[in-house]
């Protein structure tokens, strides 16, 4: 008899999933010795975005740059090495929207991606032919796009009048609320065009199904993994999981360790805390790391909480976090078990 | 009473037709002074093609780099001081194809143009866009294409089987022909999706009817002003139009100047000479340069031929063309209102 394949299944969003998961190979295959366990990442689409035409993915490609090698280490997202010829001559153009900085490294998985989708593959079918070339089979991953329908995620802000006085509000794209605003006008609510009907990208419910770990990474609590498990169907298969669900807290003491999520917890009107994002994941968290700054915030009957440095400062960084979540799935299997 | 404003209108296709063109204003502005004669161009967009998922107007563009000084000078397409790195990552991804050679910069015009066309502008409205990134109004140039109907130049190969044997036919992109057979595989016949249904672009048939001077550039007669000529209207207007018609020769004793004329004659059945290329415009051409070498094989008795020296070496030499075409359409508007 053949041991079943073990798998673990990660909802990732973009810089903090990727390298979360760059180090979570690391721990498996490097620190463990297991090249056996496939580990299933399941990404954001909810940033995806059509610019010049072409069919963005950011989440998607900052997680296959991460694990192919050929990530911009400085700025996490992008092409290392990269020029920018195209994005230059399309300022000369006039083409819009200059706000969205685009490599022509970047640009070429954008012309491919966007092609094969004018061909009629799926978003599922396209990033597999994307996970070959950064060689994701080769190291047990597969890289599933949350949901093969086209969604995005749009911001409500408010509109001030000219004179100062509330005009109403407007919304806006995720990315450009993000990158060009940069987060600093305040979110009114969040809204996902398309998230109703959605449906689960193939493998993605059969992963939540079968894997013996399930994995959130410190992604965006509302952004990434809020839009993620919005996918009808993703919710309660995390609920109705065998797994233990272990997580990492995005917030190290009342701030973001990256990017805006303190923004975007705030909109939502939840506390900018390990706490706050433990609450948004009550139905079906099992096991929750937290930051030692954070050590005995989280007190909740059913909850697991242990408390160590959260900052990934390196792919070994990333790799020991990682490691005390599989300790911690580890432990709620055998309490379970018992 | 204002003077009425000259206008001279040329036909169009790459290389050849966009370095007379060059040679033209140079002529008109520099040589004659000039500022006022608007120069129509009426570019081939026969050899159009959708490459991954882009739209390409090779012809279009080469007389937008041409004119506006961005030519790859050496190559006679494409922009000058080019990088490769979208080429090179579409090709680490497997997206097809690899033949047609296309630099940073170029892909960014046609990103533009297709984000442009998606968005619902006609080539037309494009192409005046792509223009003004160029100078051509500055320049008193308006860049028409043929038409803005999509059409698509196919060429009908022999297909050989296994054994050698005829297998019938097989027909491909001009462009495949063109850039990656090199023409080298003889043509049976070409055909031209869309052309029957084609329509004028908006101007082309008022600039034919109202142009003082009509010019042919020493431009494929076959697969590029053929392609014009297709363009149902557009040779009636030729035939009835008020303005000399006065062509250069893209012949010189027997071998193109450029490209594969010749390849392309042959399948038509034409010969390949100064005079086997006037007798395609037979219908509506009043004037008609040729080199010196082939003085004295070109006499009809209502065709006024011209010989000189037509190598176009560089832009004085094209100028210098230009200049003996616009003496010659001069002296045939001279007889004609005599």
């Amino acid at each position: 008899m053949t041991p079943k394949q073990m798998r673990i299944t990660a909802l990732a969003g973009g810089v903090g999933g990727a390298r979360f998961v760059r180090g979570l190979l690391h721990e498996l295959r490097a620190v463990r010795g297991d090249q056996e366990t496939e580990v299933v990442v399941v990404g954001n689409t909810g940033d995806d975005i059509t610019l010049f035409g072409l069919r963005i993915c950011p989440d998607l490609d900052t997680i296959l740059y991460t694990l192919g090698g050929g990530i911009d280490e400085r700025q996490g997202w992008g092409r290392a090495e990269e020029t920018h010829a195209v994005q230059a001559e399309l300022a000369e153009l006039g083409a819009q929207p200059q706000w969205f900085g685009l490599g022509d490294r970047d640009f070429a998985t954008h012309i491919a991606r966007s092609q094969w989708l004018g061909q009629g593959q799926t978003l599922s079918q396209v990033t597999a032919r994307l996970a070959e070339r950064w060689g994701l089979p080769g190291q047990g991953v597969r890289l599933l796009p949350a949901t093969d329908t086209p969604i995005e995620t749009h911001v409500v802000l408010d509109e001030a009048g000219a004179d100062g006085s509330d005009a109403g509000e407007r919304a806006v794209h995720f990315q450009q609320w993000w990158v060009q605003l940069q987060a600093a006008v305040p979110a009114r609510r969040f809204t996902v065009a398309g998230l109703g009907q959605a449906v689960p990208a193939p493998g993605v419910l059969e992963a939540l199904r079968t894997s013996d770990v399930i994995l959130l990474p410190p992604s965006n609590p509302v952004v990434s993994i809020g839009i993620i498990l919005g996918v009808p169907g993703v919710r309660d298969a995390l609920r109705g999981s065998r797994a233990p669900v272990v997580g990492v807290s995005p917030i190290i003491g009342g701030a973001p360790v990256r990017g805006h999520a303190d923004a975007c917890l705030s909109a939502m009107e939840v506390e900018v805390s390990a706490r706050g994002v433990a609450g948004l994941y009550a139905d079906f968290l099992d096991g929750w790391l937290v930051d030692e700054a954070d050590t005995g915030t989280v007190q909740t009957p059913r909850l697991q909480t242990r408390a160590l440095d959260l900052r990934m400062r390196d792919e070994a960084g990333a790799a020991r976090i990682a490691g005390a979540a599989l300790d911690l799935a580890a432990e709620l299997s055998v309490q379970r078990s018992a």
